[in-house]
């Protein structure tokens, strides 16, 4: 029986612009892209809130997948809403507004039933707030946690504290550049691993991730996907699908943990190929594993040495 | 015994500032970090040309690795030189002077004793000059053309002709979006395989290369060095590395095209850790051996179905 994975994070509407066109109200939010993924694997807890303006119904997939919903607050007023617009690359965002509406006085309320969860997701919220989830938590094997610029900027002391008590840190590059101070990310990954986390994933976008445990290092490149229509929430996804798959193997050896990414890899894979969650809303478990396999196929280096046997 | 490979390109004295210093009349140039990086493997025939301020002592361990110098032409005149410096990040980097001198005038002479060499490596000159030298060859078996903005921009038509009579085109991420008019990468290097080459390379710097065949992908990241002193070549030396181990081997399968990958990342990544080809020119083969072995290391992915067993 896999562990529940707990998630807390961010629930959103999003309004989000492309170059091949454009979403409004499309549900979004770390907690949920997160979740989307997770539950594919294990079954979830999710914590977050939303307005009374927010339509259940449309995460109703969620419950069905096994996603608990008990500690997904409704407060007065409206849900948060991010505007953001993707320029030709799809590799550059610009957002437009951000409403933060009730998500601005969110402070997460661990249910009884979720405190004994062993695996964590703390989504991208601030570290004061993430300092406060692991107070409510008792003992969490691995939490793992996302952060951003704003914090790093603004939150420095939190964040350093947070850090001392996580296990891995999921955070793209330029936010890894913005935290250390270190250009090379080979050399800004090592420095994250000094401020306590046991392992560290650094997000590349379109150019995979890149793992770095104790002395070793893993590079897992994205999928060489020829259709990319939203990238928002390949990121959480890409977590999502992560510990979902720890959470269901309860594996954090450096091979599990290769796994784990490749998984996330999948089903951030899936997430990009539409709008909000569309795509990931209809995935079996099995489309990850095709897609794990393709991963596995592209990434693949043979023995040096195995070349005359290879021509025979 | 290897095939030779013969190797077509500039010869260069380089000024180059980054953030950690700076060289003054530097070796480099396409031709020069090609057989730095191929002469581990192979022999290799030289062709390019140089003016009477150069110095052929500064190329003395070439000859001693096997690399043939009677196509290095020299004529009256200045070498090229190329001045330029890199950003912090080290992916950027500014050209303050190109001075063309006597490579303005480079009409690329092939020995006889070259012109039955079946591995050809075409490094980043105009596309006119690469067919009169493809005019001059009986039939070569594999052809790698690298290319650059200023041809696609300025000798569409040329390049055109050329692309039909390579093999292979080794090429960076701005320059396949520039030709193809591609944002997406995958997409790009498929639109560059219609245009006539059984294989292409996109080269992504920090984030390593894609390999495009057919309808496989590969994709291989670089090596996740703390050190880089100088990103100056790594291009012509992945190139070089790739096409000295073809040269060697034979092996244009894609398992054969992967190991060949591998071995141009070994070389790009020794290339960066000092100025020039310092750091290739005491390299023996053993290091790019090791760098492999790392190579495969960091981009193992167990499969997915191992996971009982990996835990035992």
């Amino acid at each position: 029986m896999p562990d529940s994975l707990l998630i807390v994070g961010s629930v959103a509407y999003d309004n989000v612009e492309t170059p091949g066109g454009r979403v409004e109200n499309a549900l979004g939010g770390s907690a949920l892209f997160g979740a989307a993924a997770a539950s594919l694997f294990a079954p979830v807890h999710l914590v977050g809130i939303v307005g009374t303006d927010f339509d259940r119904a449309g995460i109703a997939f969620l419950e069905e997948r096994g996603v608990d919903l008990e500690g997904l607050e409704t407060a007065e007023g409206n849900t948060f809403r991010w505007t953001g617009v993707y320029e030709e690359d799809m590799n550059n965002r610009r957002t437009l507004a951000t409403e933060l509406n009730v998500f601005a006085n969110f402070a997460p309320r661990i249910p009884d039933r979720y405190r004994r969860d062993r695996i964590v997701f703390l989504g991208n919220i601030a570290p004061r707030l993430q300092l406060h989830v692991l107070d409510q938590m008792a003992g969490p094997e691995w939490v793992a946690l996302d952060t951003m610029d704003m914090w790093i900027r603004d939150a420095a002391d939190d964040l350093a504290c947070v850090l001392k008590r996580v296990h891995m840190v999921v955070i793209n590059d330029s936010e890894a550049r913005a935290l250390t101070g270190k250009t090379n990310l080979a050399v800004a990954a090592r420095s994250i691993l000094d401020m306590g986390p046991r392992a560290v994933i650094v997000k590349k976008g379109e150019h995979g991730v890149l793992l770095a445990v104790g002395d070793e290092f893993a590079v897992l490149p994205a999928l060489p996907l020829e259709t990319v229509v939203d990238p928002t929430g390949a990121g959480d996804s890409f977590a999502g699908g992560m510990l979902g798959y720890i959470a269901a193997t309860g594996d954090v050896t450096v091979s599990g943990l290769r796994r784990a990414l490749a998984y996330g890899t999948a089903a951030a894979s899936l997430a990009v190929e539409d709008y909000s969650f569309n795509r990931l809303r209809g995935a079996r478990r099995e489309a990850l594993d095709e897609r794990y396999r393709w991963l596995r196929s592209i990434s693949f280096l043979p023995d040096p040495h195995d070349q005359e046997h290879q021509n025979a």
